[in-house]
């Protein structure tokens, strides 16, 4: 299976830096803006400046707002867009999609009202099985790989010489995939990584510092494998790129949007003066606390971390009281 | 097995603020220091100014630098001096260890030489089995915990009833401590973050972000579990408190000497001149890198990056080409 042909839908940071990579790779790479100013700035200036300022693209990356046109002759469709607008936006495409075309999944986040993972949303209005979608995840700011610093993803699937494929596609001199069949484990990872940075930026918020920061995505781990391994995930995923390293590079960074929101709540700003702060968008993780809480309450898997960002995000709490509450639980063995 | 009296061997600023947990905890502390200035200011002045400025020690933290004395009647024995000085000084306490006291270490490493990890020199030297001693880890900054900051700990022994008479001696409103049984995993763990911490800094250095940092820290985690697999610890261990937990607070915090040392080779300068600019001292993980591959090698366990911090710190390897290397290994399976 070789792919020499890759279509990025969606001209955020983490679709351009990923066009780049593939391109790097020796790729050619459609892609697709939703804004016809932003797929012309990538196909003629070789810039998207209002998500990567000063990186120039490679050549062989092009790019149209005309989705029938990004996708003709794909042999790679590459899933960039939002996680809670996936389902919206892969509808208006199911018809376009090549049929031997491999899925590939950028978003990360569990979808509200539903609970479904990304890959079982693209299955359902792809009309594909889930377990040929590949998931990309991993420890990727997309501002760093841009400038081309050195990074290792993990590309999941359960179909393990599709992952391979993409792998191949996208292998180069300073960006360094890895494979794995635990889909579920990764995407998990990736869904809950963004309610743990907000606890995180919370923490910061309230002057605490990088123990607290430790413990938080220590714990955080582990109530997200224990959900994992309730809905079928390897343990072991979470303790690799897709889980610790994921997490450490949001919660680690200036950069992650997640860190940062949860830092305005943390200095005492609601969910609506954070919003605004950060130019109106909501971070990932205030919706995903919401489908991830539910999907744990719903197999009867606590998880004190995710519950508590929830209680701030939508009840109102005051962070100063999570501490407090986190810490005082009952004394016990570390993986009981 | 109740813990009342306890003794601090030590008083640099982990033994310190140990001592400070103890007593929050509601247990009556004495500590050892070798200088007899620092014992009195810590009895007379309630300080210990030298290593944890501004701090101020509850009444219960009383010291003495008459080891007989600061043993005298000791439930609890602490040991808080440095790995590689831990053999030479206790054997000059050992006939004043009581007898039934619970021996803890502070300690994180491998010995040079005898590649022998902490507890394994404490049974040897004190005369128990290096199973019934406790050993303390989890992401813990001294100075933070000093400023009562929450943090959790991970107090382990193969003797659940010994972990648990510690775990309730120091259980306070800002410490959490969880115990675990397995010894191996948390020395392991502690010991090798050192070296991990040493190669986030030199990527510092070099001037690389978050997602090479995560990327080392999950690469070091998986050598880290491959050693420590292979030498009878639980892989789990190293997604918990002791292992992700300690790596993370270690890496993520300015106040680390390893991270330190490690950014000012990334920066160019010798092993030599880091430890002029740090005061003296060479980093612990200069040290541990040497007894950990050596460790690793006798097992035949491969630690690319362990190896590499060794070719740097003592085969005069230039940094930069260090990330060149451990990116251009063999695309595979993340877990093979």
């Amino acid at each position: 299976m070789t792919v020499q042909s890759v279509t990025v839908l969606g001209a955020g940071s983490w679709g351009t830096t990923f066009a780049k990579v593939l391109a790097d790779a020796g790729r050619d790479v459609t892609m697709w803006a939703r804004r016809p100013e932003v797929a012309a700035e990538i196909r003629e200036e070789h810039t998207n400046n209002g998500y990567l300022p000063g990186v120039v693209l490679p050549g062989r990356v092009t790019a149209t707002d005309d989705a029938a046109l990004a996708l003709d002759g794909a042999q790679a469709v590459v899933l960039a867009v939002p996680s809670q607008s996936l389902r919206a936006n892969l509808t208006a495409w199911r018809s376009l999609l090549p049929r031997e075309a491999i899925l590939v999944s950028l978003a990360k986040g569990v979808e509200l009202g539903t609970l479904k993972r990304m890959s079982e949303v693209i299955g359902e209005i792809a009309g594909v099985r889930s377990d040929d979608v590949v998931v990309v995840s991993g420890p990727n700011l997309a501002k760093e790989i841009a400038r081309q610093q050195p990074a290792a993803a993990v590309f999941a699937c359960a179909d393990h010489d599709k992952a391979v494929a993409v792998q191949q596609a996208s292998f180069n001199s300073y960006f360094r995939p890895y494979t794995n069949t635990d889909v579920v484990g990764c995407e998990l990872g990736g869904a809950c990584k963004n309610v743990i940075a907000l606890s995180c930026g919370m923490a910061a918020g309230l002057g605490f510092g990088a123990n607290t920061m430790a413990t938080l995505i220590t714990r955080g781990l582990a109530e997200t494998a224990r959900l994992g391994s309730k809905l079928g995930a390897d343990p072991l995923t979470f303790a690799g790129l897709a889980g610790v390293g994921d997490l450490v590079a949001t919660c680690a960074s200036p950069l992650s949007r997640n860190r940062t929101f949860g830092e305005l709540l943390g200095r005492g700003e609601t969910v609506a003066m954070a919003q605004q702060a950060v130019g109106g968008q909501v971070a990932e993780g205030v919706m995903s606390c919401q489908s991830i809480r539910e999907l744990a309450r719903g197999v009867g898997v606590d998880m004190p971390i995710t519950d508590a960002m929830f209680r701030v995000c939508h009840e109102g709490m005051n962070p100063a009281r999570v501490g407090a509450e986190l810490l005082g639980r009952q004394q016990k063995h570390e993986w009981s």
